[in-house]
This record gives structure tokens, sequence and C-alpha cells, in this order.
């Protein structure tokens, strides 16, 4: 394609660059920007500078934070004998909207991925051993919330394995058929577990 | 949604303020933005306050452009017997990569809406008028290339009252079958359209 304008050239490439958004959404976001007001395009570039420049991780679960300690972690109300394992910030956002759960967490940053080189040195695992491990901590049972893939089963195995002695209950997230999915459309081996794991009717 | 970090609720409101870009998708791109490097960022950010800033439009047919004259308006291999008249610069952008067209562009900058508050005197129209009125005019002929939908049609309507004492040839662009389109999925007015503007087998 050729482009009218080196300026909107290199916007294009610049926007093309982020995860789902192909050569055409790209020139359709740039030309959007130029007919908008030029104190919109400020603002969403001031905003994403911030955000990159000044964003911290918690030092405990590093959850995404605007402080050293993230507001879960630093909450009266949580009950810190439960820690929920999850691949990234957005899984906790998942899993606070559910408010179903009332533990704290501890976030990866990633699953393990020998096909993209990642290994377990990449993750907060060693953090998470480390916490576990810790005498004065509370926390007694342990829930790997990964998605059930073949990275996150492997690095669910992978963390049972380096702390499998130090006598805390690990649990898994149920899997199984989703709520208002339907029996025929589910494949064998979701449907397969859902039998295995099936609970008592209450 | 409840979010970590007031930096990353900014930077979703303000990624969401883009057309087509909900909340879910803004927030995948911030986390992404979060994790990749910073300078990537920092790029994509300067590319948009330089395109926002620094844009030009060319002073004679209004398309984006380095310069106050753009390439094509420049340009001495181009037909400046044949105007098109388009909507805006992602038209010019796929009229040149048919590679059919050695003419020059006249873009408005919308079309009239009335339903979105658009009339004549918020595009390029008068403009236009002037630029095929003016004496020294090389121009022959216009093609009217707008989008046949209402507004399109609204829009070509009125340009051509307005030109049609100048004594030009006007044009508008052929509506029928897409190219590899079927026969039976066509709808009745563009396969009656197809029908009307029928052309020689060559």
């Amino acid at each position: 394609m050729d482009y009218p304008s080196r300026l909107i050239e290199n916007a294009v490439n610049q926007i093309a660059k982020l995860p789902g958004i192909g050569k055409k959404t790209a020139l359709r976001l740039a030309l959007h920007l130029i007919r908008d007001k030029e104190e919109n395009t400020v603002a969403l570039t001031e905003a994403l500078n911030n955000l990159r420049a000044k964003i911290k991780f918690c030092a405990t679960c590093h959850n995404i934070s605007d402080d050293d300690v993230c507001s879960i972690c630093n909450s009266h109300k949580r009950d810190k004998a439960i820690l929920c394992v999850v691949e990234d910030a957005k899984d906790v956002m998942a899993i606070e909207n559910t408010a179903q759960y009332n533990g704290v967490y501890h976030v990866l940053g990633g699953v393990i991925s020998p096909m993209n080189g990642v290994g377990p040195a990449d993750l907060k695992i060693e953090s998470l051993v480390n916490r576990l491990g810790d005498k004065q901590s509370a926390i007694k049972e342990v829930i790997l919330a990964l998605s059930p893939t073949m990275e996150g089963d492997t690095t669910a195995f992978y963390i049972n394995r380096r702390i499998k002695d130090l006598s805390l209950k690990v649990s898994v997230i149920a899997r199984g058929i989703p709520v208002g999915g339907d029996l025929e459309y589910a494949d064998e081996i979701t449907l397969g577990r859902s039998i295995i794991g099936r609970t008592l009717f209450t």
C-alpha cells in the first residue's frame, strides 16, 4: 500500500505492531486521529506514556499496581491463607469480577512455553516457591488457576512438583461444561473431565 | 470492571475511545504495552503525536500530504483534465492501488449526512466548485466516486447540481456485481443497476 504521507506510514506501522491490529485497522485508526480533535490524541499518548513509565508491580504478588504493594495484598479483609496462582493481571481481574474469591494472588507473568522460549526462570515461579516456603507464611492452600492448555497444564505440573514437599493443599480450578453451554457441542475431553469431576447435587 | 491501577484504567479509557475498539480490546492492548519493551510504546506515541501535529492537507485537493501540495497534484505525469471526487484519503489510496486511474483527486472530507449534522458547508464542496469554475482550470471530466449509500448519492446529487452549468462531463463509478461475486446473492437494486448499466461484450 502506498501512503500519501510518511507521517501516516510511520503511524500505521507503529499501530500495526499491536497484537490483533492489522494494517487496514491501523490506517483506519490513524485517519480517525487526524480527523479527531488534537487534544484527544494528546490525551491518548499521555495515558500510554504514563502507563508504560509509571506502572508498578506488587512486590508480593507481582500484580499490576499503583503502589509498591497492591491493594489486594494490603487489604485486611482478604484471606491470607489461600493463594491463587494465575498467568497474568487479566486473570486477576476476571476472578475478582466473579466475587467468589477472597484470598490473595500470585501472578506468574506467563506460562511455561518452550515453543515461545519461555522457561520457568522467565516466570515468577522462584518467587512463588520462596513465598510459600517462608516460615512466616500464612498460606495453607494453593489454587492453580491456569488455562487448561498444554502450556497451562505443564506450568501447573511444574509448580506442583516444586512445592509438593511444603505440605500445602494444592487444587486446580474445575474443568467442565461452561454454564449455559450445550453438552452436544462440548469436546470429549471436557465432557470426560466433567464426569470425572462431578460434584454432589445440592 | 475494577482495574488494579488508575494508570491502566486511564489508558483503557483513552484507547477505548478509538473507533471499533471496546474496553476488552483496550485492556488487552494496555497489558501488551506493559509487557512489551518501553521503546516500543515511546515509538508508538511519538508516531501518533507527530502524525496529529505535523500532518498537512494538500491546498489543491485536500488529500493528506507531507507538503503544502501533494505528490499527485504536483506530478507532471498525472492527467489534469480528469478529476475524481472522493469522500476521504482512504478512497484515494484504494483507487491508487487499482492503478487504473491517472487523473487528479478532490477529497471532500466526508459526505452530506443530516443525521450526523454534516452539511455541504462542512465539506470541501465550495473549494471543488471554485476549482472547477476557475478559468485556468484544465479539468474536462469529473468522476463522482462516492459510496452508493443514501449519503453518498445525496452528495453526488448536490455536487452535480452545483456544477451543472460549467459544461463539464460528469460521471459516476459503475455500480454492479462485484468481480468474484455471485448473481444469486446480489440484492435486486445492485442486480437491476448492473443490467441497466450493461456494457458491450469485448
